[in-house]
């Protein structure tokens, strides 16, 4: 029986840099010759970043990323692992695209396979994703041709991503091609409940083609995604036979007994969707090279351990892609600010972090000594500086109050905050959560100012649960607890004017992250909230504030354009200015 | 020959406001009725706004307007219309989408025709386009069925906006169906160049289909699009029969004498992508109605007038639609800011404009003179409030420098404008041209604070030339010019440190505005800006302000998410976070 030593090589790219990509992918290959692998798989678009979005209007940039895969091909051969079959993704084109829908050429998102210092082939993704946060269908053309290569005496066939998740195309003629092998590359991003889905349609996929799969996926955060890794190999019966860790890079090295050719003589034409064509790399079966340790498969890591894990990642990522080497935050002694500078300094370490607590009027002693507390407990630099000046010195030129005055004092404060950044070069961490988000409970310009917002799609009660899981690490490895249980015990408040608390505004925090998961994430109407038992007043007063809080961030982002000439290859802006009475009436 | 009278209803409909939409075609119906109209159209989405992005994820919106259609053919019953053929547009569904890139089922942009109380058929637009402005395919599944209808002894095809645009589909198969007339009903919106390709392309289509094309437009502002009108009737040698006005509401009535059925027996499959299915609302000859005054062909607008009056109608329709009765803004006595000015009074009538002029210590008194001149000339609101001691206020508690200290000033103009804006109820308007925001050269959170950017897609040079046509047209009236000659031709300076000129920092705006439009609007990359003539160094420094711009942007919108249940139904954001230094190297 043939055998093949591949390795997946967890990469994490930074869209854009196509030389540091191109290093990676490089450094993973000298480790992949030097472990004797016979195939080295990176992850879909490891050589240009994902997503690329408009960059992909732009020709300079395709046309660069093709002379680098050229380049990187014979600099494998260059550093002695041209004998390494070598799979990565990135942008190609064959020619501009052909406007219409059914378009036959254009940018494609593509796999190439590098060995002996060539391109032996690319193949071009077929299923292209165009929900929640992906485009494709914007940038590129589908391929409909699968290619299965003869490695070793194996026949191993090429699929990138969502030619998993979507039925029909490149598997079930994978399956038909009869081969032993097939190899996914994927920039597959985290959500909450994506890893079980994933591996389980990994498992029937391989019982559905009687083939093993090596599923390889990027690492890292960009922007507002986090690739989460995780790459693994499942055998035929989608039993997992290596797995990666999560949220690290990493790099899997496993030897398969693969089945040979099984002697079909098969009509080129597998599915309605594809052709699969037969590309021959290396007929004879490879020997076995020496021992190597095997890849476990890494322990789950459990539910909150897997969100803090996404957050530290994410803000590090951003930091570090952005070149940003310092972060500030305001410390209000609240769990928000609390959580997010625990979680900061677990990002980017707890000498980088400058917190400064920005007390007004109407700011208790507790919170003070709770922002003092936590510093303390992390390490990180801690300052004061006082608001109450600069708003009086605000009030003396005009005259404001209810509503205006409060967000006044908010804004002084995010002023601070980029003062303090533009002056130093910090990136300002934004500390608002979800549930105070979407009801609008918060200030434009003021809070909700700053680079990156950590937690802003962690709701409240999550928030605490997060603050818990990290104490209780923290704990289990007999160091101090990051965050004061008095800014987890006290009742949350903005303290904009005198004794104010979050509950004279918002329902309890349980109540409303239930309606809010049901009204935005799954896009329930007011009458099935109504029918799930939640009060018609309740459920109006909610879902009211969300449609207001839309409303309020678009002020945030002005808008107009004179159209398709659009600035700054700005898009449109992401919520709809709907009418704001229309929805009471209609839905 | 039989002949149809048909209005098209240039109408202003308001994104989810279902209700209101409606009343807006039962208007037309009762004008249509009183004209002796048979056939009357409203635009594409009329029933429910366009854009409607992620509203088409609520099945209870979808059922919403369903619901409304049914209700409309029956209150066109009641209130005499019935006679009347309508046709509008709205989100049908014929269940939730089928996953996967070749859905058959799913929500549809959906084209009805009402008739004696009842919804007579549905169409449903066959292309979807997906670039630009617009995200068809991810929210939309295609129609692969053509309806050609008798009505009045005439075969009359129905199609929606893009249908025109592509080829293939739709329109071969009504040429083939031997239509004689061809609706199509469109939400097209305005840019610069488009108008001139439009009535082509609809002369064109005209002549390969041998058949009258009645083509009715949605108009007003939406976010940050403007739909311009321009409901056009052309023959089938592609000569414009009746035009309607631009960037306002209208109702055209035309009379067209037309073929009868060509008595063919067409198969039923007139194209590979597109089935057609004939149904008869008349087949008798409709008699000819008491006359009406034709519409004429209205003349074309000026180049610089046709983008004053798309700026003041997106201007207009953002605040009303929002419901903002009055805009504020800051007046320095520069250009842009007195552009916005006077398109403000244009918009929202001068009453309802709130200029606040925010001198520091570096503001010259020149600056202040321009802007209560120009205070003068419109007649708006105009106040002074101080800066400098909230500057200093803030000086007290932190020190700050260059390019930090630069900022402050203008993020404490951004506070004060919001506050006033907290305060009063007040839309702000952000005063930036598109050159300045292109190059980042303003503050975040400072001159870029606001709801409404009106001039944020106009490079500066068309700012100029705006202002001299604005003066012209007021000359030309016999009114005041409301924009200072001071304003126009004094050098740009941003007053934030002392003697500050633009051309300190920039070059000049020809040459700017010329580089922007070829790297932004045309994606054309640094090397073919040197072969363009351009020093290599500019093209550098440029493009290097620009890819930082698009980074510094970033720090509005702050993000990262867990991804697909992704907060408040934002979207990703628009602008890639490339790696800052990758692009140097490698485009």
């Amino acid at each position: 029986m043939p055998i093949l030593r591949i390795a997946l090589a967890q990469t994490n790219p930074v869209v854009g840099d196509i030389d540091g990509n191109a290093e990676q992918i490089l450094n993973a290959a000298e480790r992949a010759q030097a472990a004797g692998v016979h195939l080295l798989a990176a992850g879909e678009m490891s050589l240009t970043g994902y997503p690329v979005e408009d960059l992909v209007l732009r020709q300079a940039f395709i046309d660069a990323g093709k002379r680098r895969v050229t380049r990187l091909a014979e600099e494998l051969g260059e550093r002695g692992c041209g004998d390494v079959a070598v799979v990565m993704g990135y942008v190609d084109s064959d020619g501009p695209t052909d406007p219409g829908p059914r378009s036959t050429h254009g940018p494609r998102n593509t796999l190439a396979l590098l060995q002996h210092g060539e391109v032996k082939f690319t193949y071009f993704k077929h299923h292209l994703p165009n929900y929640g946060v992906f485009d494709e269908a914007r940038y590129f053309v589908r391929g409909d041709e699968l290619t299965v290569a003869r490695i070793g005496g194996v026949d191993v066939a090429f699929v990138i991503c969502e030619d998993m998740w979507q039925d029909g195309g490149p598997f079930p003629a994978a399956a038909q091609s009869g081969a032993g092998l097939i190899v996914s590359i994927n920039a597959s991003p985290y959500d909450r409940s994506k890893e079980r889905t994933r591996q389980q349609l990994l498992a029937r996929r391989a019982q559905e083609t009687r083939a093993h799969i090596a599923y390889v996926n990027i690492v890292g955060g960009q922007d507002d995604l986090v690739f989460d890794g995780s790459s693994t190999v499942v055998d035929p019966q989608g039993k997992q036979v290596a797995r990666g860790r999560r949220f690290v890079e990493d790099f899997l090295v496993t030897e398969l007994d693969l089945p040979g050719p099984d002697g079909l003589d098969i009509a080129n034409t597998a599915d309605n969707a594809m052709t699969v064509r037969y590309v021959t790399l290396s007929s004879d079966q490879l020997p076995r090279p020496g021992t190597v340790a095997a890849n476990d498969v890494v322990p789950e890591l459990s539910d909150t351990g897997e969100i803090w894990e996404a957050l530290r990642l994410g803000l590090a990522d951003y930091a570090t892609k952005n070149r940003f080497a310092s972060v500030v935050l305001g410390l209000s002694g609240g769990i928000d600010s609390a959580l997010v500078a625990a979680l900061a300094c677990d990002a980017v370490g707890a000498e980088n972090v400058w917190a400064y607590a920005m007390p007004t009027q109407y700011s208790s002693q507790h919170s003070l000594d709770d922002a003092a507390d936590l510093a303390k407990r992390c390490g990180l630099h801690f300052h004061e500086v006082q608001v109450q000046p600069v708003v009086d010195a605000f009030l003396s030129e005009m005259s404001l109050s209810g509503l205006a005055l409060e967000n006044l004092q908010a804004r002084v404060r995010g002023t601070i905050l980029m003062s303090l950044s533009n002056q130093h070069g910090h990136l300002v961490l934004a500390t608002g959560n979800k549930s105070e988000y979407a009801v609008g409970y918060s200030t434009l310009y003021g809070d909700s100012a700053g680079g990156f917002a950590p937690i802003k799609d962690v709701p409240k009660t999550t928030v605490y649960e997060l603050a818990r899981w990290r104490n209780a690490q923290a704990r289990a490895r007999g160091e101090v607890e990051p965050i004061p249980e008095n800014s987890i015990q006290k009742p949350p408040s903005a303290e904009l004017r005198p004794d104010q608390l979050d509950s004279d505004s918002l329902p309890d925090y349980e109540v409303l992250d239930a309606i809010l998961e049901a009204y935005i994430d799954r896009d329930q109407g007011r009458d099935e909230l109504v029918a799930a038992g939640y009060p018609v007043d309740l459920v109006r007063t909610v879902t009211g504030l969300v449609d207001g809080a839309e409303y309020k961030r678009r002020q945030s982002a002005p808008g107009t354009k004179i159209s398709a000439k659009s600035f700054g290859r700005d898009r449109r802006l992401p919520i709809t200015n709907r009418f704001r009475g229309g929805l009471d009436g209609n839905v």
